[in-house]
């Protein structure tokens, strides 16, 4: 992908910050203050894991107040969708606006743009989101991400890390809204924490090191932790109705964020072909009962995320999109076997 | 691909005469000599659709001799893999000699070359397959393909279009090797040419136009007659245990060649990716019991098939060859609950 160096954009292949011995490795996210209802300190204990390293320093905190922020996103992008699936679950809709890229990732990286060339956000009134990045701070230097949760009243990034936006996500609004979802319940962290320290690396981040592998040693290392990695995610959730037992969690919406891309674009376009999702009867059924929960489907988009994927030219030289797989993610589930309870609610 | 040009090799990607308007046109075979048992003329009725063309000529003949020719093939090709089955179920393997070209097509495309750079050619000698091309025209323009047939006595090619060799292998070393297997036998042959006729174009050739299509809409076009045929075939082998009936025939073989490719290679390769063979209950039990016939798993080599597709650089440019998908060809199949009896046999 190309990316901006102190503040001016360049184009080309994947940063050569990303790859070392034919393997990528992604690149840190860069802006991360925190929301909080009041504004005041982040409780530590929900803080993700790089702010527990030793020498970390607690982050700075803006207050969450409606309509001020605004998600960036892109429909192809799993870290993107992780937001609009808790902007949904937590009923943000109408707090949290978001502008939508373009699911194509042309010279200039993810952009927003009608066919004429005008740009779809009506707030910055940007054509593509590295001139977020500048305007945040004109001489950034790296990768340019979606999602990007922006203030509109100070003009800047908040935040950058997907996984630090859900966190702040599942309680910084419920003072404005009520909302009394908790997908990061106290009694549950440690399991949470444990499932994602393992889906991360192996898993979500696992499919882009096998896409991007320049090597076929570097490739066929992530394909393995791709493969084995679904293969114990099958065998526990043969017996098990989502990952941290009777109640859906954050662990599963991170985990389904890849799931529901996996036939459709992993499989071909990163080369994670082993076996596809609808070859693990668990996973497939799990995979259907967490797209049909209320308000998901609506954060799933196939067409975006098959043009997206298959639009990173230096893996499809052509640009053509496959018309396939036959993909049903509606169709019956049957997880109902398992015992249940659905999403944690508070009090 | 590369292609010779009045003799020379030039490298690059699919020859310009092979793309129009966006769309893969297979160019025409070349040399189209016919063995028989004696050198005698070929028996009009067996000779392939472009001999029956307007204006069109007989071909000139050579005699079945044991020894005499070699079939330069490739593991990858499914054109050469029809011959290299003949050859099987003919029990022509100490009549007619082979030399498998190696899997990658490198810049000077199919190639024969030990590790260290010698030939691995035994009889000519040759690093690369178009050096037999310009051996037996030294000014020849096109394409430079598989399989080839090639004389050793007068140090020239026979033949290089697959329909027309399986043709005359039918019978032309029957007198020779006493082998009774009949695969265009004179019943059956209007149904067999239907077949063919029917699978050429939609499939066997149909995923070539997918891969190889320069536009979206090319690729689309031949993407939905590949699946339309496919289900069209699924509907006739549900009831049907082969093409043409109770008997295994050259429709059969013709239609295995792809099929056996299709998941390895096709699925992901070519984009043809709408549902595997796999998906498909009948024709997937009729590639595996086809897959088990004496003798014809030896001619197909899935390693070099995918190292093969995955080598064409213009679709894959980094190179990496998928570790999928998982593959079971010699797992058992049903076909026995439909009526059939097997090769059809002389006398």
């Amino acid at each position: 992908m190309p990316q901006l160096i102190d503040g001016v954009w360049m184009t080309g292949e994947v940063a050569a910050s990303e790859t070392r011995d034919g393997a990528f490795h992604r690149e840190p996210t860069r802006f991360r203050r925190w929301l909080t209802a009041d504004g005041g300190p982040v409780a530590p204990e929900i803080l993700t894991p790089e702010f527990h390293a030793p020498g970390a320093t607690v982050p700075a905190t803006l207050p969450a107040v409606a309509g001020r922020y605004r998600l960036y996103v892109a429909y192809i992008c799993p870290w993107a969708s992780r937001t609009l699936i808790w902007r949904k679950l937590k009923g943000l809709d109408a707090v949290i606006p978001i502008t939508v890229a373009d699911p194509e990732l042309g010279e200039e990286g993810w952009s927003f743009r009608d066919p004429d060339g005008r740009s779809r956000d009506p707030v910055e009134g940007i054509g593509a989101l590295h001139e977020l990045y500048t305007r945040a701070d004109p001489r950034y230097t790296g990768k340019v991400s979606v999602p990007v949760l922006w203030d509109t009243v100070e003009r800047t990034i908040v935040n950058n890390e997907s996984a630090d936006i859900v966190r702040m996500l599942d309680g910084a609004f419920d003072g404005l809204t009520g909302n009394r979802v908790v997908l990061y319940p106290e009694p549950l962290r440690p399991t949470i924490d444990a499932w994602n320290a393992r889906i991360y690396p192996a898993l979500n981040n696992g499919v882009y090191r096998a896409g991007f592998a320049r090597t076929q040693r570097a490739y066929e290392t992530a394909f393995d932790e791709v493969f084995a990695m679904l293969a114990a995610l099958e065998a526990h959730l043969a017996t098990s109705r989502y990952l941290a037992g009777e109640h859906l969690t954050e662990a599963d919406w991170r985990l389904f964020v890849t799931l529901v891309r996996f036939d459709a674009a992993y499989f071909g376009a990163f080369k994670c072909n082993l076996r596809r999702i609808v070859d693990h009867p668990a996973l497939s059924g799990y995979l259907r009962e967490l797209y049909r929960w209320p308000g998901i489907a609506e954060t799933v988009n196939i067409d975006h995320i098959k043009r997206g994927y298959y639009s990173i030219r230096h893996i499809n030289p052509t640009g053509i999109v496959p018309k396939g797989p036959a993909l049903d993610f509606a169709a019956p589930h049957d997880r109902d076997r398992l015992p249940g309870r659905g999403l944690w609610m508070r009090g």
